[in-house]
């Protein structure tokens, strides 16, 4: 080992995390530095060894960002710059792209060079022996400064199939000049898993160093690719969370951690760790700004969900049957769904703690199967909007329970000529006592004028209300051929500190959506609060 | 073989979409009958060999669906019922399930058995040796009435790693009966790619039988493990489209189908086929009312989107360098990205065709550069809306075009006493030979009223906007955390019978980025039939 801070231990994965760098080449992603920041001490905590944070030569904002990551205090992660070789017409020394590379002051850098002869002609435009000099250069003046080297072989397995010799000298120049650990590269994301084994197992043998993995996702190989890389003796799995990447993404560590180590055996973070992947990826999509993939492996919301009920009676006996592991180990959750599948069994096992007393032939319980099965047809999905199916449960099981009376609300929505924009609600509503309160109220939009008028109405009586906070509002416009008049769903998250609780709203109308979601979600604060009084 | 009419050849692949039927247990996803007669038409155009339409043993309705199926004329595809093996407590033909398969007509059906004891002991709560009685005598029964019986080992592999021996008896226990082909299933899909290889080798050196693969997603393992499976012997796959299914999903057949004949050289449909893969993927994500998966491999919208400044350089010299197989082939197209991350060489490769004229360092490129970058910090993703991005570029490059000026609009939505609501909007526009028109209009909702107003206002002067509908209207919510007060997107796409188009508008106000879009979906309408003047 040329470097002696390089931790590769022979029994051990390392993950290289690339969310930042590749995740970010992903469409509709863009990170802020705030972003970037917090992702990073999230991935320290989490166990992850290597953060790719940018690439300095391509984007000179990161070299800011890597000012502000030194800065930071990192339990055992190392925020790593990414690169390229040096242009063919520079010197090392003069090398724009080592340069930024050596400028962010990181002890560790990761470049790429070309293991393809394809590319070393038609993009760099350089014959295979100068592709050769140039990596063997470059990687020997990073070494020379003082710098961990990790060499990405970009299309290794595209190289090693078109000339499997000339893609081995390339890493034995890498190796030459001094680099840490090797990467093969799937650029293309297109090789399957024998591929994969038969490509690790030659620079294994062909080399005495670490070997890592960078798969991608372009024929739905990503984990498999790198799990199978790892059973062929690779060390070291570059990865970004959620797969996020250009075109179909890249290898999603969110899937390859827990497999590594729940199903091959290789310790490689602690179980409070492993507990912490879930929310992990969460945090991740949340600063990516793009909805969490419910289907995804371990960590998605539908991960452990289950709804057949046949599959719902077998869990309800031994939950083994349908759980390839515990979802606890993951930091997620077994969820039994309620929609028109499951039976009435399903539901049963939704409202037996809170209602004991009944079987699936109550009339309270074939009542309610037919109230879920109509508002689903309606469009309604009580899947996400857990504290409107306990509202209707309890209306079903105890009556209506009445604590004020909307009277109508009115919305005005006015654009000027000079484009400024005004935003208008009044609401009329009736409390418990006997008033009539009727309040207006100005907002940032129809919805937000709408929410702040009715507090406005019902604060006065019920003071509890002002502790509520809408944290999340969501639109999902169903059956979207019908254009403009199509059918809206809300989903409203609200938040009293304490728990947080999820409404839904439907209508052709986004308004009277958004109100009835908010209207379900006061309702269950002061349907809570009176049975906390109990 | 029993059946003469099996279509096992030794050198083909056979495929077995189950969308309809393990693709419903999915969480979100509901088909109507309509829906489902609709997919078996573009399942079967597409080659695929067997359809699985339902559950007639657990759901009733299934019943009609299937006979509504028999009626349909199918170029090759058989459409299959699904059901489990007789109930422990009955003989086989007094068993509703089996009785229910018979009654569909269906020529070849499928039942699954169980091969692993836990299930045997503790779901169906029988022996082990009963167990291998009900399977011989289920697949009996259906065989002797003369169908076709593909027998599904539920569990198969988790059954093998507990006890191989046992699992094997219970593939010689359906084959004992008479079944026609068997299919291994990993139901809880956390086996990985070389266990799976394993099992299928054993089960084929036990059987002289064809032996079929059904592998879920549960660790991103899905289309490893089938096209693994393939590797290994097996010659028939189950999935589903886009990998709808319960949990993490089923095994994605649009990922399979392209990798087992294009990578692997199997030939299993025909190149015309194959073409269709990416509209029949986006069919069925539209009737499952899901978005459609942008990152699929293969058919997502961004199978084959460059971004990276870098990469897009690299396609310009070299389409191979950074692409698995030509997107041309299963029907996608290539994209390149606009976006904060292209150069300006990406933005040049956009307008090169409409502005051959300009360079990188021309002042109206350079404009078009930041107004492109601003826009996005401000929520616009131009990515979905080409025809926003064009109107943006022709402004910048020919200054602005004023089709109308819309000197403001009002909209007002009630909800009365008795739950009636109206949503009604006025708008006041000049057009360009100085008349100002001021319309009124009442709508489904808010948007509805407006689009209503807007057209009475503009039809007059500009009739060729009575041919535009909106076709899709979608709503993103950015930073949700925000509640009702968050910015929201809206995306339209509009047609005039002959193109279609999409545009996009931002806003803390859903009605102003919602008339935004509207504004710029006429606008552009209208800059098209000009230039079709010219």
């Amino acid at each position: 080992m040329n470097n002696p801070e390089f931790a590769f231990k022979q029994n051990m994965v390392e993950f290289y995390d690339t969310t930042l760098r590749d995740g970010s080449q992903a469409e509709g992603v863009a990170f802020s530095v705030e972003d970037k920041l917090i992702i990073i001490e999230a991935l320290d905590k989490l166990g992850i060894r290597y953060i790719e944070g940018g690439y300095p030569g391509s984007n000179p904002k990161d070299i800011e960002f890597f000012k502000r990551a030194k800065e930071m205090t990192l339990e055992s992660a190392k925020v790593v710059p990414f690169g390229s070789t040096r242009y063919p017409s520079y010197d090392p020394d003069e090398d724009p792209n080592l340069s930024a590379l050596l400028e962010t002051g990181a002890r560790t850098v990761t470049i790429f060079g070309k293991s393809w002869q394809l590319h070393a002609t038609d993009v760099l435009r350089v014959s295979a022996e100068e592709n050769l000099e140039i990596i063997e250069s470059s990687v020997n003046y990073l070494v020379d400064n003082g710098r961990e080297v990790i060499y990405d072989a970009e299309h290794f397995f595209d190289g090693y199939s078109d000339d499997s010799e000339y893609a081995i000298e390339t890493l034995h120049a890498a190796s030459a000049g001094g680099a840490n650990c090797i990467v093969l590269c799937d650029t293309n994301g297109g090789r399957l898993p024998l591929e994969i084994q038969e490509g690790v197992k030659a620079a294994i043998s062909a080399l005495n160093l670490p070997i890592g993995i960078h798969a991608h996702n372009d024929a739905g190989m990503g984990a498999a690719n790198s799990v199978l890389a790892v059973q062929a003796g690779a060390n070291h799995i570059q990865g970004t969370f959620n797969g996020y990447g250009e075109r179909c993404g890249n290898a999603n560590l969110a899937s390859i951690i827990p497999t590594i180590q729940l199903k091959l055996g290789l310790e490689c973070i602690s179980d409070e760790q492993m507990q912490e992947l879930t929310s992990v990826s969460r945090l991740i999509s949340e600063l990516a700004n793009l909805p969490h993939d419910e289907r995804q492996p371990y960590v998605g919301r539908s991960a452990f969900a289950h709804k057949g009920g046949l599959h719902t009676d077998a869990i309800r006996k031994n939950r083994l049957t349908y759980e390839h592991i515990e979802p606890e180990k993951v930091g997620n959750t077994q969820r039994i769904l309620v929609s028109d599948q499951a039976g009435r069994g399903t539901i049963m096992k939704k409202i037996e703690k809170e209602y004991p007393n009944y079987d699936k032939n109550s009339p309270q319980v074939l009542e309610l199967f037919d109230r879920l099965k109509k508002a689903e047809s309606d469009g309604y999905q009580f899947e996400a909007a857990e504290a409107s199916f306990e509202l209707l449960t309890h209306r079903v099981f105890n009556g209506y329970e009445s604590f004020f009376e909307h009277l109508g609300f009115r919305v005005i929505i006015e654009k000027f000529t000079d484009l400024t924009m005004r935003s208008e609600a009044t609401v009329k509503v009736t409390t418990p006592d006997g008033t009539t309160t009727h309040t207006a109220a100005d907002g940032h939009g129809p919805v937000n004028a709408l929410d702040t008028a009715l507090r406005k109405a019902l604060e006065l009586y019920y003071p509890s209300l002002q502790k509520v906070r809408l944290i999340d509002y969501k639109v999902r416009v169903l059956d979207t051929k019908a254009g403009t008049g199509s059918k809206v769903r809300v989903l409203i998250e609200a938040s009293d500190g304490k728990r947080s609780w999820r409404t839904v709203g439907v209508s052709e109308n986004i308004i009277s959506a958004s109100y009835e979601a908010l209207i379900d979600s006061f309702e269950y604060k002061l349907h809570k609060d009176k049975d906390s009084i109990k």
